[in-house]
C-alpha cells in the first residue's frame, strides 16, 4: 500500500471512522500518485478500492499498485451503495466540501441500517500542505521555467505590443518547453493593472506604462504562481513609491516566515508595512496561499487564517496596491517554509 | 431585466419558490450573458442580485445591465445570509448538484425562522438545452474551425510523427486562429485507440495505422466536439468493417432524430445497428450529449436518458467500437435538432 495512503489511514482513529470515501480528484491523485478523473477512492483500514468507469479501468490497473480497481457500471453512488454494504461499515468519513447535496442523498439512499456518513473535512488537504522533497523539486522546476518566461518577456516587450500578443508569445514559449500554464495568465497594462484579476484585452502598451503579469507553469501535475511588474520607460514617482512599498511589505512578511508561526501573522506584517505608507486600504486581497497540485491550496495566508506554518509548506507571498482606474502593483514570489526560516524559491 | 432571467423567473410558480439562488458559474454566465467566476446570482421575482467580490465588482457593474451588484466582503454564504434575511424569503430554490454539503450548512446557518432552501434541480440547464439562433451560429463557428484543423492535420500526418507532436501542431494551428481547445484533445494511434479516453503519449505513428482524434474548439464561450479517424496507408479489412459499422450506426441514429423523440431511442437505434454486426458489446459509452457553454451538457443521449429531443438542441452523435489492446473506432458529429428532423452541422 502507498505510504501516503497509510499515513491517511493513521488519522482514522481521531475521527472514529472505519473508512473514508475520497471523492475529490486531486486528493485521489495525491494519495495514489497518479492523475485521477471522475473516480472515487474508498479507503478501508487494510485496503484501498478505486472506483472508476470503463474509460480508465485498464489504465488505473496498469499504473497504480496496491489498490483494488472496481469498474463502475452505472453511476459512482449506485455502485458504491450497492457493492459496499457488504463491508458493514459503520462510520464512513467524507469531505463535505467535495460532495454535493444531491450526491450525498444518492450515496445514503441504499445504506443498510447502522451505516453513517461522517463529515471529516480537510484531512488529505492537511497532508498535502507539507511537501516531500521530490514535490518541492517539481515545484522548483516550474518556477525556473516561469522565471525564464519572464526573462523572455523582458526581451520582447516594446511599445505597441498588445496584451493579447504578449499572452500568445508567452503561450508559445511555454508550450515549446513542453509545459503549460497552470491558470489563465493575467497581462494587465496601464490602468488595467488596477483590477487584480483583469481580463486580457487588445490594448496596446504605450511608452512609460506599467504591465502586471501574473502567470504560472504546470509540469508533471505541480504548479508555480508568480507575478512581476514590468515598466516600459520612465516610472512616475507615485507609482515607484507604491512599488517600493509593496516590495518592502513583501520583504517584511518574508522575514517573519518560519515553521510554527501563524499564517495570519505573516499577512498582518505585510498589511502593517503598507499602513505605514498609507497604502493598506488599497490592498484588498489576502497575502498568499499554498501551491502544489492545485494553484490555490492550503494553507491560507490571510488575516482570518487559522493555519500554522509548517516545514515543507510552499506558499506565495503576494502583496498588492490597486488604485481604481489608475494603476495596480502586485509582486508575488514563492517561498518554502523551513524549520528555522524560509527559502525564497523564485529569485 | 435580461429576457433569459425573465424566462427563468416564469418557472418559479411551478416550484412555489419566491427566489432562486444560482450558484453555478456557467448557469450565471448563461442567465446574464457574461462570463462569471466565483459569484452567485440571487433571482427574485422582480430583480436579480449579483454577489461577487472585489476582483469582479467593477467589471460586472460595467458589463451586465439590469442586475444589482453586491460586493461580497467575507464569504459568499456569510454575505448572503447576513444581508438577504431582510427580504423575508420563504422558499429559496437552489440546485443541489451545485451546492456542497458544507456550503448548504453555511447558507442555512443564519436563516431566520420560516426561510427554507428548496431543492429544484436542472431549471437553468433545461433552458440552456434549446439554443437561440445566435448561439447556434457561435457553435457553427467552432465547428468550422474544428473541421479546418482536421484538414490541416490530414496534410501534416506522416509516418514517424508522434501523438504529442500532432497535439502541438494542432494547438499551434488553433491558437493562431485566435481560438482554443474546448477540452484536452485525444490523439490515440494504433492500439492506443482502443482506450476511449486515451492519454497522449510519445508514441510515433507507423504506416498502415489508424489515429483517433477527438478534439473541440472554444470561441466566445461556446464549444464544439468532434472525433475523426485517420488512416495512414492501407486499412486492414477487420478495421474497415468496424469503421463501416460505426458509420452505419451513426447514420441510422441520425435518421431518427427530430423534435419529440426520446433521446434513449436514438441511442437504441445505434446500438441495434452495431448488434446486427456483432459489435454492440464493444460500444461501452453512451451515444452522445448536448454541447454549448459546456462540453457536456443536457440532454443526455443514452440508454437510460429520460430526455426528449427538442427543436434547437445541439447534440453529438458518437458511436464507437473498442477492441481492447487492438484498436478503437469512434466517429463523432454534431447535430442540430429541428422540428421535422435534424441538420448535421459538421459536414
Amino acid at each position: 500500500m502507498k505510504s501516503r495512503i497509510r499515513k491517511f489511514i493513521s488519522r482514522f482513529a481521531d475521527y472514529r471512522i472505519d473508512a473514508f470515501l475520497v471523492t475529490n480528484d486531486i486528493n485521489i491523485s495525491y494519495l495514489t500518485d497518479y492523475p485521477s478523473s471522475d473516480s472515487w477512492l474508498l479507503v478501508l483500514p487494510n485496503k484501498a478500492i478505486y472506483l472508476t468507469d470503463f474509460r480508465y479501468t485498464e489504465e488505473i490497473k496498469k499504473n497504480i499498485q496496491g489498490v483494488s480497481v472496481f469498474k463502475v457500471m452505472r453511476s459512482l453512488p449506485e455502485t458504491f451503495s450497492a457493492r459496499f454494504n457488504k463491508y458493514k461499515l459503520k462510520r464512513i468519513g467524507f469531505d463535505e466540501r467535495h460532495v454535493s447535496v444531491s450526491l450525498h442523498k444518492k450515496i445514503k439512499k441504499n445504506f443498510t441500517k447502522g451505516t453513517k456518513l461522517i463529515a471529516v473535512n480537510d484531512v488529505v488537504e492537511q497532508l498535502r500542505q507539507q511537501k516531500e522533497r521530490w514535490e518541492i523539486q517539481r515545484v522548483k522546476d516550474c518556477i525556473r521555467l516561469n522565471l525564464e518566461a519572464f526573462d523572455y518577456l523582458k526581451r520582447i516587450l516594446k511599445p505597441g505590443i498588445s496584451e493579447k500578443e504578449i499572452l500568445q508569445r508567452l503561450d508559445h514559449y511555454v508550450k515549446r518547453k513542453g509545459a503549460s500554464f497552470s491558470f489563465d495568465p493575467i497581462v494587465a497594462s496601464g490602468p488595467n493593472s488596477s483590477m487584480p484579476h483583469a481580463k486580457i484585452t487588445d490594448r496596446k502598451i504605450r511608452s512609460n506604462e506599467i504591465i502586471l503579469v501574473d502567470m504560472g507553469i504546470e509540469m508533471g501535475g505541480y504548479k508555480s504562481d508568480l507575478t512581476r511588474m514590468f515598466f516600459l520607460g520612465k516610472i512616475p514617482p507615485h507609482v515607484q513609491k507604491a512599488f517600493d512599498a509593496v516590495k518592502g511589505a513583501q520583504q517584511d512578511a518574508i522575514k517573519e516566515i518560519k515553521a510554527g508561526i501563524p499564517a495570519s501573522k505573516i499577512d498582518q506584517q505585510a498589511r502593517k508595512y503598507l499602513r505605514k505608507n498609507n497604502l493598506d486600504k488599497y490592498f484588498g486581497h489576502s497575502l498568499g496561499h499554498g501551491v502544489g497540485l492545485e494553484i490555490h491550496e492550503a494553507p491560507k495566508i490571510s488575516e482570518r487564517s487559522e493555519d500554522i506554518l509548517r516545514e515543507g509548506m510552499v506558499i506565495t507571498i503576494e502583496p498588492g496596491v490597486y488604485k481604481a482606474k489608475k494603476f495596480g502593483i502586485r509582486i508575488e514570489d514563492m517561498v518554502l517554509v523551513t524549520k528555522k526560516g524560509c527559502q525564497v524559491l523564485s529569485q
